[in-house]
């Protein structure tokens, strides 16, 4: 699978599928997109891996130059698609979204391997564990968090995961862990953003008495609750509705929300440009 | 039709339901709902005028004794639905709305008589004429607009009309004009608030990336959209869609969102609690 | 919790009421709603126990004689909201909807006690332990079901439960169980019914080109998926999704219909009329 | 603009994309869309006029051979963007197609010439003639209906129109002009299809109680409602909702529907593949 963008420009796209072509590659999936406010030009094609004579990386050392003459610099990416995703679950009480995860990989709905959850409660162990899953509680002084943020990167940098989910974590990253996990990390936020950044928007919701609540799956950012969104979703409540009935409602909504954030991720569909997303 | 709301306690579903009975009133619909955080009780009951020996007026002194007894003061209202509704609309140059609420008049859908409709342009004369109804244009000079809305406060008051429609009016209503409509003045706004308050929430929308956008129904209030929400709705966009494609597949959020809202509020099934509404 | 249908007229309301309020009754939650078409009336009153000076049968005994003089004949029920529901689930191979219902049970969510799991199948017998509830591997040999059924309804009966949840169940029952469990045997299937009846519906629905699938909850009546709906959602595909993508989206619409579905039977929110359903 | 379908295989891409390099084409939008099941592959591709040396017929001239070297055949087009597109209106008595579609034309959205309006009935003759559109009143004699249609394909098709839409004609188009108008000739059918096909859908909607209510907008064909979908949405309803409501709140959905399905059609989008469309 190639992913890449570059300044637009005429000829790109013959450009690429005549690279591919040449090697007798069979385009399986492609995708394109030009940004006309920045000028610059993206695409997805996803090659069937027994069409062509390379492997992962000899293609990625041949692509290297159609890249650099399409000044793509370092906007590109070769990824075997036979290699197995791993993902590493940031988790904390509430267990809706774990619950969801733990289900779709279970009836294979979800092609990852989920290496290890990692909770700053222990409540959900147990249902990790009858997964066959590791769980690994770390707990969270509310005075000094940076012993336990280490300790989180390195459970999760030894599985070296291609996704970090925050299933409802409710831990603020620390900048450097964002730095580091840049494009990785995904977060599921409660509201529809940028309606009701931080805390308790259920809360903030009923007080300002929306009609729709929603969710957000993110990157995440330095900048809370601001990173690139990747998918929405929202559903419709009413006068009816106390806080507890919106949370209830909204989980449906998180749940969904983050299980095609992460879908789209896993499957590189997802390319970021500047903080908007593009997603094939 | 008689609304009211009042503090929650038991025995007033029995003390109007049976008002209603021994006066043989036979209802068409009834709706409930009680607040537990403000622990306030609302209703609405629609009685068949023929069912019941007293007009409106009548009706209304005797009610007055059920709702004294039940502490509702000014929050209840008998209202005649023999009586035909009326409505003003404020329209500057996007004309979408305009069309819209012309054309639910014009095919019997949306019952109102449209007693005006008032333009800082003139663009949306022609339509508004060939449906038979008085345009005026009122010029807002970018300096003085104290005069304008002086004179849009006397085009809208001689009608008396049960709702003052901004369809994409564009200007700021006055804290004095605010006050003169409580609770009559409907505004749409292009955005799901309380994200993108204010003036261009559809570019506000495209540089944040969300993957919805949406348009908001609400009262006016001195303080800019944030007014008590009637109804909200949303439509999905993606990374293709640029500010022009936002505007145009709003247009249809703005259409349906604004006749939903003023729909219901002239059928009285609008009850304004605090900053929040409850509608039957 | 009472819930009834009677013939409409005039004074129901008055009289319901005020038996609750002469008992002290604090109503929480009522709902009223009138078919014009069949002439019927529908209510449904949540009351607070302890707002009450009698048991639920005490409740039932006296009731009787109201709902004697409104003619509800046996159209009407009292139910002891503090008393726990239970359901019996079968299932075969596609788990996503049983590790949802799990997931909802487990979470808190959904309030219910699942009795036990049945399957034709016992690949989800894992799961279904490791939330600590019996899982029973009922063969369906293809030639003889009668005595698979006759099994199945041993086990379902003896736990006499308020819900029997057809979850993917891909068997038909037959009419003497359908008549045996009618108005409790809830079944989730996977189109928007009318549409797509009977068997692989997804692929029905491919083949026509459709551009949204649902998913349908309905009790189940020996007409197949003829019975009254409870609740149905779609959702968006196009014409790039394959039958595989179809059956992936439409489990995530399965899961809530039949999560909703099964909410509301429990919390005695849905009164069946005929073949529709009313859903307060 | 260029659409094309023809057997997938490797090089199409690079074939076409080189064909448009070559000469200098800029690509403004490009989809592309393989059919796993019938091995089809599909393309869009609009390029900016004033990038290319060539006019629309020396471009489809010389594109002519790359059609044939890929074997087309007859399923590609070469389409001049900067001609305008004329349609024609078929309808009845029920105006709020038309009113929304003039409106959307009036105010700009829709970019297209609406060449005449022509009616069985002539009650919407007025607003037509208001917008400056030829309206043409022709009987539909319940006995012999022949020639009515022959009347109204000869006021069609003296105007050559891209589009015939059945904007709510309540008249099944006769074999021949459903042949003489294959692929131009979109119709807007009130239920979610295949529910409901033929008259009365909202009553056959109400019968069955479902909780989603439809609308589609389909290819015309011989076979009654049964043409190639190319847009479909649904809206929520309840018990509370009778016939008249259901017609009510379903005129939001065809309104929208069809005015989808028709912007699609008359951009070139949607490429017609067996009874299944392509919309890109």
């Amino acid at each position: 699978m190639i992913t890449f963008g570059c300044p637009d420009r005429t000829g790109i796209v013959a450009r690429v599928s005549s690279f591919l072509a040449d090697a007798g590659g069979w385009i399986v999936e492609a995708a394109y997109h030009t940004d006309p406010d920045t000028g610059w030009f993206f695409t997805r094609q996803v090659v069937r891996a027994d069409s062509m004579p390379y492997s992962a990386d000899e293609l990625r050392a041949r692509f290297a130059e159609v890249a650099r003459a399409l000044s793509a610099e370092s906007n590109w990416r070769v990824d075997d698609t036979g290699e197995r995703r791993r993902a590493v679950l940031l988790v904390s009480k509430e267990g809706h979204c774990l619950y969801d995860l733990l289900g779709r990989v279970a009836s294979g709905e979800l092609d990852v391997d989920i290496s290890a959850v990692i909770g700053n409660h222990d409540s959900l162990a147990g249902i990790t564990r009858a997964h066959g899953i590791p769980f690994h509680h770390v707990r969270f002084p509310s005075g000094d968090k940076a012993a336990a943020f280490a300790e989180v990167r390195k459970l999760v940098d030894e599985h070296d995961p291609h996704a970090i989910v925050l299933a409802r974590f409710m831990q603020i990253l620390p900048p450097d862990l964002c730095a580091a996990w840049t494009g990785r990390a995904l977060n599921i936020h409660h509201s529809f953003l940028p309606s009701f950044v931080g805390a308790r928007p259920y809360h903030q919701a009923h007080r300002r008495g929306v009609k729709l609540i929603g969710a957000t799956c993110h990157y995440v950012t330095a900048d809370l609750d601001a990173g690139p969104i990747i998918e929405q979703d929202v559903i419709r409540v009413d006068h009816g509705d106390t806080v507890p009935d919106l949370v209830r409602k909204g989980r449906d909504i998180e749940k969904v929300t983050l299980a095609r954030g992460l879908r789209w991720h896993l499957e590189g569909r997802v390319l970021v440009h500047g903080n908007r997303t593009v997603v094939f």
